[in-house]
Parts: structure tokens; C-alpha cells; sequence
């Protein structure tokens, strides 16, 4: 049984209240405490060390990464971010200067996104580093995207480039959360969500939300640069479309609006985010799964994310 | 540093914004997100293998366990619970159905108390398993209770009996929500906590809010029968009374109210709570610190909360 098995195992039939207008599934949970204008999101996310960070990652950049990948959570469903506690599980041989630098990288990014840190835990976790950050943010009633929603004609968008991430940006990525919430305000968004696990893997999330397929444009990828300084760097690395197809950790947007829209959208967005690159990288389809087009033909990409390359 | 040093080391100027109502330091953050008639509770709390449980306990004791913890959090602010998210870190070769048993513990306390279960994650800790619970909760808008409060001449309550409780309650113990409720809702009561790491150390947290004292009657601690047979097993084990004051996990509530309301509230209590025991053990006086009384003489508690028994 793999991650997903498992998770959709355990999380058959959980209990629910009249509170709860999304729950286990998309980005984050969406409740309804009774404020007027905005529903809550509510997310968890853990690193540990030795998968998200080593020994020697700088300790600031460990804080950083914890607290940046729920935020990515919050900006996945075009949310603002509000407050955060810091569960912080360390060996007992913990190194107080190392735990404050810890900190102090999460505190500079709270800072930046005027996140509030309002508590936690310390607790032991003999043998490694984990940080699990639990996050409450706000979406206005009626607002928050969900995954599912893509519609067949879509345009396919994805923001910033792929690939590559564990060189180094996994540690320094910004969250689109100004990106998201832009984009929630002046367009309709039809499904939403940020990669962690890679394009091909994620897409698929919206895909079966949807109950529909897409075609991507192997040539419209943005491959980032260091996918690309990869792929030359050795002969046993991945080639660079497949390295922005199904490596990890990237942590941009990627979204659906009908095909109407796109034009007006990347119009939009060059003026508003000029530095931040957006792609439009394919259309949903009837159907089911995805297929990758190239010049002269088209690989269906498999559920583990990875392509036949031919 | 021990554990209380580093979390006041970490918790150092914390980033804040106009949500806060409470941070760090209370049982739960309060926020206020603008629903008109409540606050928002927000809690997490983690369970470690080999601390708060053994790879030998019943799986759907430790999934129990691990949402109960944060749920005597919310009692601790007299609120109720609304949603929880669920962090299962978990080593490689984890079982399946293990897994599936401690959700079903999860879910059964859950249910109890209308908990809605909206997602979380699995993770890999190689190690040992780790659960930790991110909880969401509202309290009437000017109505929770917090540690700070308490004043001098107050009654000092603690409900159940303490001490004993890893002999076996504090896998099966229930989290006192509709007592603190209750409490709050026909009392003031001045400052409440649940007690986790024991009477003592406890209501220090109590008097160093409030910057006040108490003074405790041994004769009048409600002393647990786990307490008392482990005080018998054998010339190693604590006196019962001492165990009562120190052992952890007990998971009742501490609770102060002004001396007038002292008799009314007992009163009422064993109306609408005949099963569950409330004791006044106390009261709060000038000064600082603990003193325990009994027939000839009063001893000051230490910090650790130990006492010198002569």
C-alpha cells in the first residue's frame, strides 16, 4: 500500500459536523465558524529530516521550508493566511541555538505574509528532526478553489518553471499567495491547487476531481534551469521535460479557466507579476489521464507521473 | 535548558497581527476572525512512541489518547471542539491495518464529541510512530477562561482524583468539555487549565499568571486508587499523596473562583455531575509559590514539583 493507499484507507468515513463545507481531499479543509464574510481554511504539514532536510541543511532554511510549504497550501485555494503553531520534534541531544535558528527562519517568513505564530509544542522525537506547522487562514465566503471544477476546454496555466527543485529552490521558494489570490479576485478559476509532488502527479488530482483528462504541450513546459543543468550534468539523470514533468517540491500554482479567458489572463499577469513566469501548458479533455504532445506525436503519461520516453 | 526554558528561549517576540486574542502560553490560541458570537480555538499536540505510549499499546488506545490530549486543551479554555486534523508519522514497514486502527480510536472519540475529522497527513518517521493533532474549536466571544485570573482568597478546584494515571487512565481518560462548559457558563471562574504534567507544576502556571500563591490541604487532595495501590506496591514507589501532586497526565480540571461562590458551586456540581468528583484542595494567597498543609505543618512545594515529605 502506498502513501495515497493509505490515505485514502484511513481516511474512509470520517466523522463530519454542519461546520465543514471541504474536508479531507483538497489543500486545505474549509469550515464554517459563522464569520460573515469568510469561510476558515485549516492545514497541517510535517518535514522531517533525512526526506524534506539533512543534518546540514542551514537551520534557518529548515524553519523557512516548514512554515513556506503550508503556505503554499493556504495559496492553493487563493486563501490569506492567518495564524500558525509550530510543533517542533527533536532529539534529546537538541542544540537550543540550532532550535532559535530554526525559528528564526519561520519568523521571518510569518513576518513577510503577517502570519501570526501563536504557540506549538516542543516535544522529543529521539532519532531525527520533524516539524509538523498547523495553519489557520481566511478565504472570502464563496471563494475559496477547489480541485476540482476543470472543465473540458480549459486552459491548462502553471506559474513560475519546473523541475529541479531539490538543487536548492525547495529551501528558498516563495508561496504564490498574492499570486493566488489575484487570480481568485479577478478571474474564474475552475480548479486550483499547488504542486508538491510533481506536475504529472498533481495535475492528476484535478483530473479525477473532475472526472476528465488534459492534453499537455511538451514545448509549452517551463523547464527550469537547474532541470536543465541536471539532465547535462550526467547521462544517468532525468532529461529535462521529464524532470519538470514529475520532480517534487515545486510548489507553484497550477490552474484551469476556460479557454475564453487565457488570452486576457496572461495579458493580466504580465503587467501584475512581471517577474513571475506563467505558462500556459495545455487544455482538459474528455476523457481520462494525460497525454504529452510533442512535435509529432503523443505519450500518455502514467500514474506514477512518469512518461515512456521514446 | 529544559523543556519550559526552551520554549520561553523559542517563543521570544513572536510575529502577531490584529487576529491574536491570546498567544503562546495558554492551553489554546484564541483568534478572532469576525464570526460575531465566537472565538477560535487553535491546538495541536503531539504523542511519541516510547513516551506517551509503547508499540505494545492497543493501537485504538494511542488514536484515542492523541485526540483526548487536545480535547482536554479545549475544555482548558471551556470550548468546544469543531475539527481536527491528523498527522500519522509513521516508520517505512508500517502495518496497514495498524494504521487503520488507530484512526478507528480517532474517529470513535471524534464522534463522541462531534469532532469533525477534515484531514491532515502520513509521513515517514523511520524510527517510531508520531500523531500529532491540530484542533480547531470556538468559546462565546468574552467567555474563555484563561490561566492568568486567579486572585487572592479564590477557592481552588480540581475535578476526578489525580495521580496514578500511567497505571492505565490516561489512555482512557475522557476529556472534561461539558464540565468546563457548564463551569463557565454558571460561574466565573477566575483561571483554568487541564493538568498535564502534574498538580504542582500545574498550577504554578496558574500562580506565575496571576502573580499570586496558593496553599494546598494535603487532607483534601483527591487522591486516585492507582495512586494509593502503587504507594503500596512497594518501598520504591511514591507516597500516594506525592503522586497526587506530581504525577503527569492526569488530564482534570484546575480551576479558580472567588470564595463566595465556593459552597453554590459544589453544590450545583453534584447535581449535574454526581459520577465525577470535585474537590476545593485550596485557596490562592499573597506571595508566590506553593505551601501544602496538613494537621501540624505546611511545606513549600519545590519547582519540579517535589516536595520534601518529613
Amino acid at each position: 500500500m502506498n502513501e495515497f493507499e493509505l490515505i485514502a484507507h484511513l481516511t474512509q468515513s470520517l466523522p463530519t459536523n454542519e461546520n465543514v463545507v471541504v474536508g479531507a481531499g483538497d489543500d486545505c479543509a474549509v469550515l464554517d465558524l459563522g464569520a460573515p464574510d469568510c469561510l476558515i481554511l485549516f492545514k497541517t504539514d510535517a518535514v522531517v529530516e533525512g526526506f524534506h532536510f539533512t543534518r546540514e541543511t542551514p537551520p534557518e532554511k529548515i524553519g523557512r521550508k516548514a512554515l513556506a510549504r503550508g503556505l503554499s497550501d493556504i495559496a492553493a485555494m487563493a486563501g490569506t493566511p492567518t495564524a500558525a503553531l509550530v510543533t517542533l520534534a527533536l532529539p534529546k541531544d537538541f542544540d537550543a541555538e540550532f532550535a532559535g535558528k530554526i525559528y528564526a527562519g519561520l519568523k521571518a517568513l510569518a513576518e513577510q505574509h503577517r502570519v501570526a505564530i501563536v504557540g506549538g509544542e516542543t516535544t522529543t522525537n529521539p532519532e531525527r528532526i520533524l516539524i509538523s506547522i498547523a495553519l489557520l487562514g481566511t478565504v472570502p465566503r464563496g471563494k475559496p478553489v477547489l480541485r476540482r471544477g476543470a472543465q473540458v476546454g480549459d486552459a491548462i496555466f502553471v506559474t513560475g518553471e519546473l523541475g529541479g527543485s531539490r538543487a536548492g529552490r525547495h529551501l528558498d521558494f516563495e508561496p504564490r499567495l498574492a499570486e493566488a489570490r489575484w487570480l481568485a479576485a479577478h478571474f474564474s478559476l475552475h480548479a486550483l491547487l499547488d504542486l508538491s509532488d510533481g506536475l504529472a502527479g498533481d495535475l492528476r488530482h484535478i483530473l479525477n476531481a473532475g472526472k476528465v483528462g488534459a492534453v499537455l504541450l511538451k514545448t509549452a513546459l517551463p523547464v527550469s534551469r537547474a532541470a536543465k543543468l541536471n539532465a547535462k550534468a550526467g547521462t544517468t539523470a532525468k532529461p529535462a521535460a521529464l524532470a519538470a514533468l514529475t520532480d517534487g517540491e515545486d510548489f507553484e500554482l497550477l490552474f484551469t479557466v476556460a479557454s475564453r479567458d487565457a488570452v486576457k489572463l496572461l495579458d493580466a499577469w504580465k503587467q501584475e507579476f512581471p517577474r513571475v513566469k506563467l505558462s500556459c501548458i495545455g487544455k482538459i479533455i474528455a476523457g481520462e489521464g494525460i497525454l504529452l504532445r510533442d512535435k509529432n506525436s503523443a505519450h500518455p503519461l502514467n500514474a506514477q507521473g512518469y512518461v515512456h520516453f521514446s
